[in-house]
C-alpha cells in the first residue's frame, strides 16, 4: 500500500457546469487512487509525506479523445484545404511513409516526446494500417508512462494503393494478428478498434470487424458526420443508412452494449443521429480546432449537452495544428461564441466550466474512473506554475485558471502524474 | 553609413496575395534601410560583414494595430462576456488604478517586457486617460528600441466616475499638455490622437480633437461596428449619423486629407461605410481572436480586400487573450474558413499569403515604408529558429512559414530588429 500526498491549489470539476477550487488543499492518495481533499490531514495521513507545490495550480489530467499519430509531423502545414483534398493531398501519402520502421521509429518519437511534455495524461490514438509502425508507437507510449488506446487503421478502400488493405480478410487478418501480438505486453497502452471512416471501410470489413469487437471486447474509435462534403459521400457509398452515423450502427459499431465507443467531431449530426448516439452512449469527440482549419464547421455541442450526450474534446491533430487541449478548450468556448452570434441565438455559449468539464471527467470517463480529485478516481493530475502569466499575482483561483486555459503552454507545467504515477517528474525542493 | 547583411532563409510579402522565399538570401542594409535582396553579395558590399543565420527563417517585423496596454494585466481571463458588459465588469475598473503611477510603473512593465520578446515590432497602442501612466508607457517603450504610437485615451461620458474626464475642456486640455510633453521626447515613440470610441466621447470633445488633431498633425486611432449592441447605442447616441463611421467622419476624425486613421473591428461595416473608409483612407485593424472572445462575430474581410481597403492586424489584447500576431493571423484565417462555411459560400477564405501580407506589409505601411524586404524600406525583421517545430527537417521554406505561424511562439526567435537596430540581440555565434 503505497501513499501520497499532493498539496497546492486544487482545480476540479464538481459537476458539468461547475468548478470547485480548494486552495492549498491536500489531495491524498493511496495506490494510485485519490482518497479524498482536504484542508487539514487527517490524522491517519499525518505520516505521510507531503508533495507540497506551493502556490501552483494543481488539476486533473486533460485528456485527448482523438488525436492521429503520423500526422503529428506535419501539424500546422496544408491548412488551406478541405477535409477530403486534404487527406488526399496530405494526409495519405503522409501515413504511408510509415511502412518503413525506422521513419516510424524516428516520427512517432517526436510526437511521445511532445505528448509527455504536455498537459495530457491520456489520450485515444489513431496510428496508420501498418502493423509495424503502430506496434512502435505504442511501446514508445508505454515507456512514458502515459495512458492511451492505440488503434492499427482499418481501411480497404478508398485511398491511394499505398494507403490500403488489400481488402476485408487482409485488413481484419492484420488486425488480429496486431492483437494478439498486443495481448498483455503493456501495462498503460491498450489497443482499440479504429476503422477509419465509412468511405475506407468495405461493408465486408465492417462486418468482420463487429466479429473482432467482440471477440476482444474492443472499444472503437471512429469519424462520424465531419464535414458537408463527405456526408454526401456517405450517402452515396450507403444509401440504405438513414444517416451518416446508421452507417456504423447497421454492424453494431457506433458503441451500445459492451462496445463503447468514441466519434470525433459530430458537426452535422442532426436530431435523429444524436438520438442515437445517446442510446448507444457514445462519447463525442468535439474538435474545435479541426473543423475551422478544414472549414467543417461548428459542432452543436449545446444540443448535444442538453440531451444528456457525453461530450470530450480532441485536438485532432493535424487537422487541428496544436497538440494542446488547453487550446482546444478555448477554441471551443470561442466557436461556440460565433455559432450563438451567427446560427442561433438561443444556444448559450459554452463557459470555462463546461469545457473543462468536457476535456477532464467527460474525456476521462472514457478510462473508467479518471478525471476528477474525489474518492475512488485514478490520480490524474496536472501541476502549473502560472508565474509567468500572472506576473502582478493579482488574480483569483478562478481568473488564474482561466488564463491558465488561455494562455499556457507546457513551460508551465512542472509535474504530472499519471494513474499516481509522475510521468513528468516535479523538480526536488 | 553603416552598412550591414544579414542572410538565412527570407520570406516576405512579394504582393498582397503572393509570398516571396529567397533561400539562404543576403538582406543589404545600410543606414537602417534595406538596399535589396540578392544570393551573391555585389563587390561593392564584400567587405561587410555578414550576420549569418543559416537556415533560421528570416521574415518582416510583425505589426500590431490594436492593442491596449494597460489591459495585458488580466488577459486571458473574464472571457465569458460580451463587450459592453466586459468593458464595464472587466475593462474600466481595471483601467482607472492606471491613475496611481506605482502601479502603472509595474503592470506597464510587464507588458513591454513581453511585447519586447514577441514577433511584434510595431504597435498601435492604447493607454489611459491618465497623462502621468501614458508617459510612462511610453518612456519603457522607448527604452525597448520598439517604434509604436502611442495614445492617451479620451473618454468624458458614459464611464465610471474614476475612469471619466471632466468634461471636453479637461479631456482636450489634457491632450494639449500630454502632446506638449511628447514633443521632441522620443526616437521612437510617438503620439497618436485617441478617442476612446462615439460612447465615451460627446460631440464637444469630438470637435475640440479635430482642433488639436489639425494643430498637432496627429494620426487617429479608434474603434468601429465592433458588436451589435455597440451599434445599437451608437444609433441612440447619434441619430443623425448615416451609419456608425459617419459619426466619426462629421467630426473629420475617420480619417482622410493629413488623418491616417486606424478603425479597429469594422465587423458591421455595411457596403456605405466600407465605402466611406475607402474614400478616406481608413486602415482596418481586423481583430478576429477578440471578435471570438465577445462574441462579436466575424468580419467581412473579404469584402474590404475585394473593395481595396487596407486591412492589418490587431491582437485587440484584452479583447484578444494573446498578444502574438501570428495567432491573429491563423485567427483571421481560421475565422474566414467559418465565415465561409457557415455565413457566405463566395466569400473565398483567407490565404497564408493574405494574412502574411497584412500582418506585415499593410499594417507596416501605417508606419511608412515598412514591412517588406524591397530597397527603400525600413529594416525590421524577425529571425526565427523553427527546429522545435520542424523535428524531422522535412519541410518547404513555405511549409515552415506556416508551421511557424501556427506554432511558433517567442522560443523560436533568435533575433529582432526594429529600423535597422537589434531589439532582440542575437546571440554571438
Amino acid at each position: 500500500m503505497t501513499r501520497q500526498i499532493l498539496r497546492g491549489n486544487l482545480c476540479w470539476s464538481a459537476a458539468p457546469d461547475r468548478l470547485r477550487f480548494q486552495e492549498r488543499g491536500c489531495l491524498l492518495v493511496q495506490d494510485g487512487v485519490v482518497q479524498g481533499v482536504e484542508q487539514e490531514l487527517p490524522d491517519a495521513w499525518k505520516q505521510v509525506p507531503v508533495r507540497d507545490f506551493g502556490q501552483c495550480l494543481i488539476i486533473p489530467g486533460l485528456v485527448d479523445l482523438h488525436i492521429h499519430a503520423p500526422q503529428y509531423e506535419f501539424r500546422g502545414t496544408g491548412m488551406d484545404l478541405e477535409l477530403l483534398e486534404w487527406l488526399n493531398q496530405r494526409t495519405f501519402p503522409v501515413e504511408a511513409r510509415y511502412r518503413d520502421e525506422a521513419y516510424a521509429e524516428k516520427a512517432y518519437q517526436v510526437f511521445t516526446q511532445d505528448l509527455k511534455n504536455s498537459a495530457t495524461t491520456r489520450a485515444c490514438i489513431f496510428a496508420t494500417i501498418h502493423l509495424p509502425a503502430t506496434r512502435i508507437l505504442m511501446e514508445q507510449l508505454e515507456a512514458t508512462g502515459m495512458k492511451g488506446m492505440v488503434g492499427k487503421v482499418n481501411m480497404d478502400r478508398n485511398s491511394p494503393e499505398t494507403l490500403r488493405e488489400k481488402g476485408p480478410e487482409q485488413s481484419a487478418g492484420d488486425t488480429v494478428k496486431w492483437l494478439e501480438a498486443c495481448a498483455g505486453r503493456y501495462k498503460h497502452v491498450q489497443p482499440i478498434l479504429t476503422p477509419r471512416f465509412i468511405p475506407s471501410c468495405s461493408d465486408a470489413l465492417m462486418r468482420r470487424l463487429k466479429e473482432i469487437q467482440i471477440q476482444y471486447r474492443l472499444p472503437v474509435q471512429s469519424h462520424l458526420s465531419e464535414n458537408p462534403g463527405e456526408l454526401e459521400w456517405v450517402k452515396d457509398l450507403c444509401p440504405e443508412a438513414e444517416f451518416y452515423g446508421d452507417a456504423y450502427d447497421r454492424f453494431g459499431l457506433l458503441g451500445g452494449e459492451g462496445c463503447p465507443a468514441i466519434m470525433a467531431h459530430c458537426v452535422y449530426s442532426g436530431k435523429e443521429e444524436q438520438k442515437r448516439l445517446l442510446e448507444r452512449g457514445v462519447w463525442i469527440a468535439h474538435c474545435p480546432q479541426s473543423n475551422m482549419n478544414l472549414a467543417s464547421g461548428i459542432a452543436p455541442v449545446r444540443e448535444f449537452l442538453d440531451l444528456g450526450l457525453r461530450v470530450g474534446l480532441g485536438s485532432d491533430v493535424a487537422g487541428g495544428s496544436s497538440l494542446s487541449i488547453f487550446r482546444a478548450m478555448t477554441d471551443a468556448i470561442q466557436v461556440s461564441r460565433l455559432y450563438w452570434r451567427l446560427a442561433d441565438r438561443d444556444r448559450k455559449p459554452l463557459t470555462l466550466d463546461e469545457v473543462f468539464y468536457m476535456a477532464t471527467a467527460a474525456g476521462g470517463s472514457f478510462f473508467g474512473k479518471v478525471g476528477r480529485f474525489e474518492p475512488g478516481y485514478q490520480l490524474d493530475a496536472v501541476v502549473l506554475d502560472d508565474r509567468r502569466l500572472n506576473r502582478l499575482g493579482n488574480k483569483t483561483l478562478r481568473e488564474r485558471l482561466e488564463q491558465v486555459c488561455y494562455l499556457s503552454d507546457e513551460r508551465e507545467i512542472v509535474a504530472k502524474y499519471v494513474a499516481g504515477n509522475p510521468v513528468i517528474e516535479p523538480a526536488l525542493p
